[in-house]
């Protein structure tokens, strides 16, 4: 079958790829849409070592599994974990201690003809929302769990910092808990997007020091963790939804004397991401970018790593 | 008076300075006891820039002020809040926006003759704990902080990195919470202290990787960060307890895929830690390496930042 394969920093449509196997529990998935993540780009960067078939976000439909998924549009939960390790046992799946990663860590990803999945890690996608629509269930979310950390009430003052991606779900979820609100970015464009939705947007500059209650750190760099640091009032919280390349060098003596609360923050809940698909209580449609076919997935991949390019679909059929 | 004067890095035995007065809603205490502490060492370095007389940890007793405290012997809050700011109004005074810190911030502290603070930052000493004893509650209170951010359950695996004087009053404290405590250090004779109170101690090679549900970093040290950070499950809570000399370089990556908690703390609740010393449910004694007048001041602070050296106190009258 045809696929992107990552060796060595090199990505490369390959069309020799072995038909996958499903194992005990796995269906078998014929992929229809996926979509290319940061994290991708980092992977095909060097950052962690993965070798195999990149793609983590998608759609398929099930040609090998229980009947009442059989012929289903389905999305899947990332993480494969084992069941069986502390983790697991405490219902911790996305932190079992042997789990693998579709596309990301020792199993193939989404960016193929076929991928294989735990059947448990299927969710059939309601009938109502569109395919490319929901290709974004996986990284929205990873944006909901924000929301199983940390509780956002109505009086609370949140940043989000970062107009990309990641910033523009995080933003779009967080906006439905009624909480004030600020996203700030450096396109216009994006930050437009969100406006439309009724969202107060920013600058930078537009950030008072100490006022925020929760911000949310959405850029992966630097700059963004400093403003998303000096928006906090003592006592405040900030989430770190972003892996950063390389070290971050922080004042930890601040975040004592502030009694500042940082936490990371990953995979999230489906069914709660399905939902808001659904109710089109989230827009994820002027996030799309381009939808290449999957034998254009190199230059799909040289689009999405452009700057300022938002969602980059690939299509299998 | 005389006093521990600071200025341009340079410590000196002053024994000119004014007699202070107090100002409104103030009282003054003429000072019998006080400790040296880690941030008076960093003081000093130039870690943090400050003019004036050193010291925060004291007993004294109160020569003017209302009458419920006359002649009373009290320790203070180091916090002198204004009042009237946002995070005054909503009761958390230790992070005053307007506030100025005894012997660190803009406000004259307990290494001299006399100090003064407002009223309300008085506590009078129960009967029953001797005035060098009385000394810790500044100390034990910023320990007690911890409980007043994480609760700590019985079943809880925490890990306590650093023996010295906040390391020992951190594990003395979290130990009587019933939880699963291990304290790791370099000393043996300070490790013993916590030894003979029935504490479980080792030394950085005891630490499991990912076992601890919460890790306090009481060093200030990278080397004692990273031992608080390997050691935590994933979803695991890292207290920093301790300031740290310039930025600290940390795996922020990792902090979001382990989706952990990293949380700074201060000052704490006196009434608690004055009733911890009164129900001698904590043993100070074993922490006090030396008392030296006030007189022999130099001397006392090259004593204190001597590795392994424990809590120096000063004696004024
Ligand atoms: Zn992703
Ligand atoms: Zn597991
Ligand atoms: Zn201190
Ligand atoms: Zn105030």
């Amino acid at each position: 079958m045809k696929g992107l394969w990552l060796e060595n920093n090199q990505l490369q449509l390959r069309t020799d790829i072995p038909h996958p196997e499903p194992t005990l529990g796995e269906a078998l998935v014929r992929v229809l849409r996926a979509g290319i993540c940061n994290t991708d780009l980092e992977l095909k960067r060097g950052y962690y070592p993965y070798t195999g078939i990149l793609g983590h976000e998608f759609v398929g439909v099930v040609e090998q599994g229980p009947e009442h998924l059989l012929n289903q549009r389905v999305v899947g939960e990332i993480n494969v974990a084992c069941g069986y390790c502390r983790f697991c046992r405490s219902g911790q799946p996305t932190h079992c201690e042997n789990r693998t990663v579709l596309g990301i860590v020792n199993h193939h990803g989404a960016f193929a003809d076929y991928l294989c999945l735990p059947v448990t890690n299927l969710h059939p996608v309601p009938d109502n929302v569109p395919t490319e629509v929901a290709t974004f269930t996986e990284p929205l979310a990873a944006a909901l769990e924000i929301q199983q950390q940390v509780a956002l009430g109505a009086n609370d003052q949140v940043l989000v910092v970062g107009d990309g991606k990641l910033g523009q779900l995080v933003a779009q979820t967080i906006a439905l808990t009624g909480c004030k609100l600020l996203v700030v970015g450096r396109h216009q464009d994006k930050l437009a997007n969100l406006a439309a939705r009724g969202i107060k947007t920013g600058l930078a500059k537009d950030v008072t020091d100490k006022a925020f209650d929760i911000s949310v750190e959405c850029t992966g760099n630097p700059e963004g963790f400093a403003i998303a640091r000096r928006a906090l009032r003592p006592r405040g919280t900030l989430v770190l939804k972003s892996t950063y390349a390389g070290n971050l060098s922080l004042d930890a003596s601040s975040l004592v004397v502030d009694e500042i609360t940082l936490i990371g923050s990953r995979c999230g809940p489906f069914e709660k991401a399905l939902e808001l698909l659904a109710t089109q209580k989230v827009d994820v449609k002027p996030l799309i970018h381009a939808c290449y076919p999957l034998t254009d997935g190199i230059a799909a991949f040289d689009l999405a790593q452009r700057r300022g390019v938002l969602k980059v679909l690939l299509e299998m059929s």
